[in-house]
């Protein structure tokens, strides 16, 4: 066999060069921890900052305990550990869709709990939980999966821990594997379901008496898990969007090389548009829409296509032919004429389920349109029949339309080269479409998300070795050195009514038109649209001049004076 | 205005961190043109190795001074250049599609032109050169597009130089600005332009009588310009596979993280199966079609979907619900049957013209059908109806079905999903399908593209000194330090017979079924389905210990015994 053919089998199995080269990459820690190359536990004591919603004194109810315990207090590391403590058994689990570094949460976890602690992995997300599906994590193993994407190494699933049934299966594997704690890798409903565990494991789980501590760690390439001043971003958004500036860089690059064409990108993030305001600061396109913009300016489909048309004209008129947009996942329904119409159809289908299921596909439209409001109806007959047959389709099991299933990106592209006819007839507009989301979501992280999740699982390890629960773990000040805190999750909860029943949830950080990032924004895209400003941001670097990097928009809206990361 | 801000106002137009990083990596040179500082040029002589195809006798009559001057023969350096050639009015232009090294071929050609010799920009490829839109390039451009991706400096365009009309256009062009010298940066189509400039412009262009000398740099994305022994690979094939490696890399990562998606992902390249074949071995799948060995073995599109649908049940049966699928965009071409049914169509069609557009078009599929031979007839009722009405819609101006725009990737995920059914009704079948393609054409060039183009503009360039024309610029030995090398063109053309008149084409290399690469990938792929032995290439990078690698096709069949390239 040649030398090269025994190089390329060595390289199977997640042994490519790079991965092989990735994995001996050194990571910083926060100066709290100590040395890098031998992290050590850190203690925590209360801070002067107390959360709470609207809704703490409901929350306070349901969450009689981890409440006394906490005071909704966020803590702050305090120095190490005077303590060995040994013997803990800890479960880590990955919940949700993947984001890069969740490998790098367990390698810090392992590190930090060191050989006098047991990690087990929860395989295949929460329902491993409730099935009991643990295995033990080995040194090996973390050396084997650090600084590499995506979540395979556990796998993943979105059950929601709701039913009496499946809180009593989590005390089980609980008390058969009897664990001392649960850290649970989510985003906004994981961590509210962390919360609600912390609370219903507090105590009187195990044979002494005790309970299970119960830590979260903030996950989520949408970015919508922020915290003014104590979380500035969840981990995975910086891979994520550094992936998809790339692409759109190089998409930007090839608009001015080929002369000829827009690209329509749609981004994936399902509510926030942090990923879509993300890129256009990496990348500086023609048009980036923002869906809180146009919710709080109450702008029309018909509004934003005039503005989207426009800029294509205007181009055209200066030679330039070409340009891209960007538009987020969750665009259509933060238009609220398309929001409300939605609302009226849904209630239409419900009133008349049996007639309209029994009428031939040609015939759906007219039938809707003939029972909506003149002004609904007239906007749905504004939209072209692939959307129209996405609307009239088949709900979920909820009875809400399926919204990602919608080619927004298509739409915009047909209702835009309408406009741009009726505008001006001689300006040539042809488009391609894209939607950008499961290539980012397990690439290998960025050296500012590898760090962030290994320092993220340091300081989750340290909360439970610190006896804590019912904290989501955090890293501040991550362009000053970085330090460990915690906050308590039951301070973040709102409640919602649903179906009569209260709900406990995280609400959803959406971007504000008045934070620094939104604001810097605003006043530069006109000269993007005006001309070729555009940027290609590179693929992400993990050695070199340019490897650390924080987001834009969280350097923006954290007031840093520089667009670099300094953890240690 | 916060520091921040100001730092980010400099980042526009082309000057993102990466990019302003990036222009100052040095780049190798070729012994042969000295130090990577100041790399001189160098003069070439005769090899013993003559080019010719079956049609060599043909293109001699057609071609009589290039063939004559050039007998065909293979050049290769032959030292240092001893004169000092000046005042030589060079212009370059990039034709076809973009591909990543591009402005490094331009900035390769003005380093080795120095400053006694002027290098003019085309503007918009060809089209330009027929409009006389040049203008001289400095060296403050060059020193800003130097590693930096694609065509933007110069733009590009499809237009074939081929009426008398045209021919004269491009000589008052080289009139009206002087010109000695044009170097065409195109693929396989634009360098048979280049053998056919050549000789037109071979003399009595200028008013001494003298001719202006045309050389070809081989550039496509598709990797299918290739040549044994003397061009192991076009420039951009690396860029682009490398950047869709890592998207689908990230894709498998995610698969076996969620647990639960199969992904169907199209792979640019036109005809030739080489960017499909690259990601597959770069990636390891669980299923990569191949276009020229689905031709070989006349397999019809049912056994293709039996076959992937048998890889989805059996790793369903080991509990993978999940893997992913590569195809290449010429696939549908490439199945004999699809190609026999689409010509009956096309007759059909053809000889029906009045008849079929005055139906209506849920009419349409039932008349084609009763009009074509039964195997025909039964293929076209097995395809979904969105491939039906493709496949009767509209022809391109030459009557041809516009094969581009079928959507395969989704063609497979629905016949898949229906034999799935037949085989294990239990099996479930969730796919997202995905095109790359625009992504990876301007990217920045790795450091394998961005060294071969600058060598590849040092070679153009000393060629052009060394008063040469009609050949296509090469570096030969790219793990082995590299040489400069020049193809005659002529030597490369076949005649093919179209509409009634001779055109001379260079043939379009195709994956071959006994090549290493082929072989290897064969000989790999049962276990890539049966396990997740996948790997994630990772981003390309640029500084650190993974910068020079060769793409895998290359290094295989080029017999290298690492995948390391080494230039200088």
């Amino acid at each position: 066999m040649s030398t090269l053919v025994e190089q390329l089998l060595d390289t199977e199995a997640h042994r490519s060069i790079f991965e092989t080269a990735v994995r001996q990459n050194p990571l910083p820690v926060c100066a709290a921890f100590g040395s890098s190359d031998q992290p050590q536990p850190v203690r925590f004591s209360n801070t002067s900052q107390v959360l709470g919603t609207k809704d703490a004194d409901g929350v306070r109810a349901q969450f009689p305990q981890t409440v006394a315990a906490s005071g909704n207090v966020v803590l702050s590391s305090a120095g190490a550990s005077t303590a060995r403590v040994t013997g803990k058994r800890v479960a880590v689990l990955f919940s949700g869709g993947p984001a890069a570094g969740g490998h790098n949460v367990v390698c810090g976890l392992k590190r930090v709990l060191g050989a006098g602690n047991t990690l087990f992995g929860v395989k295949a997300g929460p329902k491993g939980l409730l099935k009991g599906s643990l295995f033990e994590i080995t040194d090996a193993n973390v050396d084997f999966i650090l600084n590499t994407g995506g979540f395979d190494f556990l796998g993943s699933d979105r059950t929601k821990i709701k039913s009496a049934e499946q809180f009593a299966q989590v005390r089980e594997t609980c008390i058969k594997h009897n664990l001392d704690a649960i850290v649970v890798v989510g985003g906004d409903d994981s961590n509210t379901n962390a919360a609600v565990l912390a609370e219903s494991l507090f105590s009187g789980v195990k044979a002494d008496g005790s309970g299970v501590q119960v830590i979260g760690v903030p996950k989520t390439i949408d970015g919508d898990l922020q915290i003014p001043g104590l979380l500035s971003i969840s981990f995975g958004f910086d891979t994520a969007t550094r992936i998809y500036s790339e692409m759109v860089g190089n998409i930007l690059q090839d608009t001015s090389s080929s002369l000829k064409y827009w690209h329509f990108v749609k981004l994936m993030g399902r509510s926030a548009s942090h990923v879509a305001l993300e890129v256009a600061l990496q990348t500086k396109p023609a048009i980036a829409l923002i869906s809180e913009e146009i919710a709080s300016k109450q702008e029309s489909l018909a509004s934003i296509i005039d503005r989207v048309a426009r800029v294509i004209v205007e181009r055209s008129h200066k030679g330039m032919n070409y340009g891209v947009l960007l538009a987020p996942e969750g665009l259509i329904e933060f238009i609220p004429e398309m929001n409300a119409m939605i609302a009226e159809l849904n209630d239409v289908l419900a009133h008349h389920a049996a007639e309209f299921a029994a009428l031939a596909d040609d015939a759906k439209a007219d039938f809707v349109g003939s029972r909506l409001s003149a002004d609904n109806a007239a906007l749905l007959a504004s939209l072209p029949h692939y959307i129209v047959n996405m609307l009239l389709a088949e709900r979920d099991s909820h009875g809400n339309l399926q919204v990602s299933l919608i080619p927004t990106e298509q739409l915009l592209i047909d209702m835009a080269k309408k406009r741009v006819k009726e505008l001006d007839p001689a300006v040539p507009f042809a488009a391609h479409n894209h939607f950008l989301g499961y290539e980012g979501r397990c690439g290998a992280p960025t050296l500012f998300d590898a760090a962030y999740t290994f320092n993220l699982g340091l300081t989750a390890g340290s909360l439970i070795l610190d006896g804590r629960t019912g904290y989501m773990a955090t890293i501040t000040g991550l362009s000053n050195g970085g330090t460990p805190q915690a906050i308590p999750l039951a301070g973040l909860l709102n409640i919602e009514r649903r179906h009569g029943k209260d709900e406990f949830v995280i609400e959803k950080a959406l971007v504000k038109m008045d934070s620094p990032a939104m604001k810097f924004f605003a006043s530069r895209r006109d000269e993007w649209a005006a001309g070729d400003l555009f940027a290609s941001p590179g693929p992400r670097q993990f050695w070199g001049p340019t490897t650390h990097q924080l987001p834009i928009s969280v350097a923006l809206n954290s007031g840093a004076d520089s667009l670099m990361f300094r953890i240690g």
